[in-house]
């Protein structure tokens, strides 16, 4: 931690900031500048907490040099963590590629569904029970009957499920039919639901809020880790921007600043992303080239009649077309789909 | 809604798109532009809910014209909603202010706050037990002990008490203990949260979310409403944006256009939309200028060891110079402190 | 500057590091902390602009803590400055309207507008000759014929006036009519446009990017002022954000933020921002509240036949009928209107 | 163009717009609807542009459903375009790679870096002669003796060289030694300049304005087009956003919206986007895979003592390095580098 003094601070102004800071028992480097001073804290900065370093008497800003998430964090952990959901590893040598609708919307619709992803080359299965709408009048989800669906189709198609939860009460259901919990956007800062996720002991696939930081991203998966759960898998499905040619902006920057940052898998959804179908093979492919661990992909049998985002989910001969291009750019980068 | 057709559209998809309008009993008046045609759907458009139509061939866009929002609406319900908290109106002659600590921190603390901020003439407490903290290792509030002072605070002093919930919980402990429920940015698409909290019956203070537009959150609004519970007051605290000499970027322009389109009374927190205590004076009388219902603003006994939002936080003393200035501009727009 | 290394940086990275900055004459303070070293840059930085020393092994990131605008910063230059316009002075006592057309479309509109505005207590009369317009195919002004018809409602009426200017041609045509140039949003950082107008010594009317951060704002008038030319207004006229309620979104902290930051005036142009008529008096209000020196506002004699932002424009009633709100806020606020 | 009324709207209302779209000698399409009342325009609605609609009575909102932007348009021009620079075709079987310093330095370090970026595979050879900095204290390029240099290392390598203008004045200079012209991201929207370049006939690349919208960014090429210049290539270099893990964030899906919306190729700009070397090569990958038309990369000599963005420059090993693995990929998607 770095505090910038104001120009021209007076002494005693620096003197009190040096006191507080050797009062928690750290040590105050002070740089003496030709316009600022500036106060360098060396010691377990944890210490300060509880101070306010900010309102004193000139004191300009405080500059943070470490990150705040630390089980999440590269810095201290540079292994690449690999996060098992079933018999699948994501993070590891295979592109792993989720698809499904976004809402279960009838036993049929998931069932086939299921097989036609698996035929194509998914590995995972998704489907929401529980929507988040913008409009209470929205469809909501068919809730634990959605999630039996979900484990029938785990059964007959031996994909491993994953599905959004919203609150505790899902959770308690969800962790009795899915292999994977998802924690949606609009949830990325619940963090009641956070540790409730963490403490299943489930993978949690997380997605980045609607306009989250990737700091913020990072600090969300360390409220799960922090609960004993290593198994995050990070998703960036797009990120709130001024364009409105597309539904959000798919900040493809996110797959190499979360490598760079943490050892995590990241995924990516290029069908929430964008919100047109029209845009979702060539962002599917711009994200495994960018060097993405997987995709998250919508399907359903019918778009036309989805009763949630329609607009952007793939038939299922748009998915197997999807999943044939993407092949040979997958073996290129030395992975297997 | 309306449905624009791309150019030249064939009109074998024209005549598509009108039999599925047609078949749900509705009316498609036609417009068969020189370079579009578009096409009106007349009638409840609800029943095109299991449609989407943008994945028809031919067709460009869809149209809404109409808010998804009804009980939040004004066009539909067009006098001023006044929502009572204890004794307190807000959306009344009252410009009411809320003021307290960022968090509740202990006994003394908080009641010293309760005394100082009433006596300078705030109306309600505020003050948080249960706080939604970006890092899982910042301080995440006292929970129900915090709640029970907040009880203790309004014995004391008669002002009635609001405090933010984040999970069921926490909402089956405050029923108990204050007047008013928060529900923070971070969960106004906590739509599970929503409901619960409409379930209630407690007046509701609903904040915007970090990059909510008005319309969503209108949509928020709707979800407690839907619940039977119509005492919702919104509070603008500022959006996400690029600028970075301010926390957020207080959006003074949401105070009009609430106003426009919805008849639930807004306040304006200037402590989180700056997230600087010297900023905290001109956005207070910027907002009641602007039409505001009240302002929700930070105080400490000493801001410099608060555990949380000590640099926004005001002093006493500089929220009694605060009220000070504000009360003659109240009475100039014809309302009173 | 400060210069950040990775943690556990290997000492002969650190000691490369401070190798160059001593090569500059500069010292080096180095605070080796618990997880990462910090070096304070010592002396004058500017030596040190030919190196990018984020390149450099080891190196984390670079905190600058002085402002890169040194003739706009009220650090360097704490008393507020005054603008002259014709007879009329921005950032005193008064608080300055601006009114008229957004685009100057005939002699008679702008003499009628002219005469409307000061009855109304209208102080400087605006109105554009060069249109930037998003269109090549919307109106694009009428260049130096409205400049000549800005020059004879200036004779008319005594009201200064102020023209935007696009191009070296425009304001080498505009001084010869003009009392103040205006370098619009769309302009902010065309650099060599900035160095032109404040070659000329006429006061500049600043408008901030549609995206620009206060900061390069300031940096935008510090080319204006380093040419020589102190008279520079800035003007808050709405950001770009994802909210579409309203054309941009009025930053209203800008308003305490540039009075902290920097000496200039500061006026804001509620009719841009808003972009909705209705919207316009609200905005005004919370401008001069928060203690803007002055206002732009848009009116038109004919809004629904106006050439350019019709919709955001005041009839001359809608005109008089604010000025006459604002009167008792400004007299309450110490001003004159 | 579509006028939807606000519910309920009067009769008298709806005849005031359709007597005003008739007397254009344009036909009004009525819907009654349930709740609202629609008008659609049928005929050349440039007739209509000295109205102001959303001005009446009653009136909600005016919907565009043409773009207004025709040449840049797919619609009306539905085969690629392909623009010739020197001896290159950009929007061909060329995956096109333009690198080189951010700034022309002297002519050493241009001609060393030409020399290079050939040998690696690049294309076409960039350099800023006139540089727009933030502050006006920072290196604002060589100007006229910059070009110079370019054109020698034209001579020297046969590679065509593209370089920035910023005003009239280097528009004259510029077409006496470069094969295109380029308009940075801060100039998008000076109309003036870009008038100006599309007069001389240059290929042009239009980077894409910092927060600008694809539509305006359309429109901006339409106003070189406009002028007799077909010859335009866009260049999206990352938008301004909330994050700031990385300097702009990389609109990928740009690449998609503007395939299917223009017939102007596009390339990418990774090292503007993000701002850090170290996530160009994923940035690049993702680019080509997004089927972009090419690519342009910042290298340098020496990046630590670059005067301007050396943070994000490749070193000559690197770029090497990066165009190597580039080329599998290219090929893989059937073109060739």
């Amino acid at each position: 931690m770095i505090i910038v003094m104001k120009p021209k601070a007076k002494q005693e102004s620096i003197d009190r900031v040096r006191a507080i800071i050797e009062e928690k028992g750290l040590y105050a480097h002070i740089s003496a500048g030709h316009e600022v001073t500036i106060i360098g804290v060396v010691g377990d900065k944890t210490k300060l907490m509880d101070q306010n370093l900010e309102i004193y008497d000139e004191v300009d800003k405080i500059v943070a040099v470490t990150e705040s998430y630390k089980l999440a964090n590269k810095k201290f952990h540079p292994e690449p963590t690999q996060v098992k959901v079933g018999n699948i590893t994501i993070g590891g040598d295979t592109m792993v590629i989720m698809s499904g609708p976004c809402a279960v919307e009838n036993r049929q619709q998931l069932l086939t569904t299921a097989h036609a992803i698996k035929k194509a080359g998914a590995h995972i299965l998704r489907g929401g029970a529980y929507k988040p709408r913008t409009s209470p009048y929205a469809f909501q989800g068919l809730e634990e009957e959605g999630l039996s669906y979900m484990k029938e189709a785990r059964e007959e198609t031996g994909l491993p499920v994953v599905c959004e939860v919203t609150s505790l009460d899902a959770i308690e259901s969800a962790v009795k039919y899915v292999d994977m919990l998802q924690i949606g956007a609009r949830n990325m800062q619940n963090f009641y639901l956070l540790k409730e996720a963490g403490k299943t002991g489930l993978p949690v696939l997380l997605k980045r809020g609607l306009s989250a930081t990737i700091d913020e991203w990072l600090n969300a998966a360390e409220y799960i880790i922090a609960e004993g759960n290593p198994n995050v898998v990070l998703c960036e499905r797009g990120i709130r921007t001024f364009e409105t040619a597309t539904r959000n902006t798919l900040d493809i920057s996110a797959v190499p600043a979360i490598k760079s940052k943490s050892h995590l898998p990241i995924i990516v959804d290029p069908s929430h992303a964008a919100g047109v179908r029209a845009y979702v093979k060539s962002l599917s492919m711009a994200a495994v080239a960018a060097g993405a661990d997987g995709l998250m992909i919508e399907t359903h049998p019918d778009p036309s009649t989805a009763l949630s985002d329609g607009p952007q989910s793939l038939t299922f001969d748009q998915f197997e077309n999807l999943t044939g291009e993407l092949g040979p750019l997958v073996k290129l980068l030395g992975k297997s789909l």
